[in-house]
């Protein structure tokens, strides 16, 4: 059976399936920021999208499809945070009920948010436990539904809704993207938002950021076959540690990506504090990888008009308090 | 000599010279705000302005109108931050010298920026210096002029094209505004505020936001005349710390105004605390007041639309801390 295609039709589909539900999110520039790059960089800010962080999207759009029976029986997911809060809040929306994996060192802010958008948590260690297996048992005990994080067409197609909104909002200021970047974990959102543009602006270059010593897509995209990394420990990006990118993701950013550089944990706590100084927006470790690839000059941007997703802003007040004190 | 007045028309020619100069900053919403708030909430991110505050705006349109000989003696301005780094950026990018009179203990992170866009900084002891004598001193011994933080026709013909951009980008998502809300100290943003609102909805509902103890708004307005306060020390929000409206702004707001609401330092850091977490936000302390009304109940809002400026985003990274750690 070949993969299922994921094409702009689905994502336009998935822009209505939303459309006034999710945050239609902004797309802002900063003077500041423009100068110190020598570029024109257009934020799209899905910090700002329900839940904070683009994942609503996908899960909205994969969970509006389910049927009567399905939707009754409910939807089993695994995550360490913002796919959790996408499935939480989306299920709550649609009246299914909603039970999330997530690990016992999951940010709290992200399992608090989860709890409150009335979903069942399950804590799991992630050193010593299947999460999969504990989803896939669950879901087989209450005929539900394991509504993947980033594997799924219809999450693809969800997440590449911030590409439309993008092209669109960068056409209404006049601008034509010569590049985009965005964090890139499984490659939900990259796959989905590569396939919105370049549909639109085949000749976009488009980048993927991943934290240091997690860099599969990079290693993956050089060797033409899915590469798993093993994990070096912890990333301070805890919404990117995903060890291999996806099987049905990874043959459109196969396709689409220009390539994948990597940052470290100095430059994406460097980036918050960029975020939190000059731009006045709160940015989870993660969400700053595209913003830290910049700021680091892993891109050539010069003189160039750059898309620039900043993905998601859950993050521990205490954590953050030690970025923006240097402490990190 | 009659007071000048300003206009809509005053407010027009201010958003065609700070047209591609000045950020149109973006107007959002946040689901979870309408829903706690049972109102639809739309939030104007001045935050998200050149220099992190509305206040550029204002400078700009001043200075952009002061002529050849004006521009090279230079101008001179006193604030304790946000004013400051509007002119000292305005001047900037007009190429004309500006000298900044800023008390000793303002935020480090608005001298530093003042002085980042070239500025001279001059700090003064608060308790036992008058800023006034010291601009009016170093002004006449310069030439130069200088360049009030509110009490100005051009600075508030500025300041209210943030209302101008809010009437125009609300009727934009097809939303009729009940109310709006802005911060106060002088009153610039305010009254440019209601008389660009007010203009194009006469019925619309304005309120000011002082900070507990620094209600000198409230209390002229229950006048009829201006009253001047003895601060009773400082406020968390030190961009909001003004004695008395101002000359040309109070009429100005004694006309447009429904009234003017305090909120207390603890409101105001739990407002920070909500845009940091729901709304992943950066907000100083003065320019969440409106935000810390609405969450406090200080003014009625349900099933209403409420349009709601963030007016500041500049505040010091330990201090910033210590809110989202809630030890303030």
């Amino acid at each position: 059976m070949p993969a299922p295609s994921v094409t702009l039709a689905d994502i336009e589909a998935a822009a209505r399936r939303i459309a006034g539900i999710a945050v239609e999110t902004p797309l802002i520039e900063s003077p500041a920021l423009n100068e110190r790059l020598g570029a024109r960089v257009l934020i799209k800010l899905e910090t700002l999208q329900r839940v904070g962080a683009f994942k609503f999207r996908g899960a909205y759009n994969r969970l509006f499809q389910l049927d009567v029976g399905a939707r009754r029986r409910g939807v089993v997911a695994f995550s360490s945070g913002n796919h959790a809060q996408g499935v939480a809040l989306a299920a709550r929306l649609l009246g299914i009920p909603a039970l999330i994996v997530m690990p016992s060192d999951a940010p709290e802010v992200k399992v608090a948010a989860t709890l409150g958008y009335g979903a069942e948590v399950h804590r799991y260690d992630r050193l010593t436990e299947s999460r999969e297996a504990i989803a896939a048992a669950i879901a087989s005990e209450r005929g539900a539904v394991v509504v993947p994080a980033f594997d799924d067409p219809h999450i693809i197609a969800g997440q590449g809704t911030v590409g439309l909104e993008l092209a669109r909002q960068a056409a209404a200021v006049g601008a034509h993207l010569d590049l985009a970047l965005a964090p890139v974990s499984g490659g939900g959102l990259l796959a989905g938002l590569s396939i919105a543009l370049k549909a639109q602006a085949p000749d976009v270059e488009i980048w993927g950021v991943e934290p240091a010593g997690f860099d599969d897509l990079r290693q993956s995209l050089e060797a033409g076959r899915r590469v798993a990394i093993t994990p070096p420990g912890r990333s301070l990006c805890d919404a990117l540690e995903s060890p291999v990118p996806g099987e049905l993701t990874f043959p459109i950013l196969q396709r689409n990506l220009a390539g994948a550089v990597a940052v470290t944990d100095a430059e994406a706590a460097e980036a918050m504090r960029y975020a939190f100084g000059a731009l006045k927006l709160v940015v989870e470790p993660g969400g700053s990888a595209g913003l830290a690839a910049l700021l680091a000059g892993r891109v050539e941007v010069a003189s160039r008009t750059v898309g620039l997703v900043l993905s998601g802003g859950n993050v521990d007040p205490e954590l953050f308090a030690r970025v923006i004190r240097g402490e990190l």
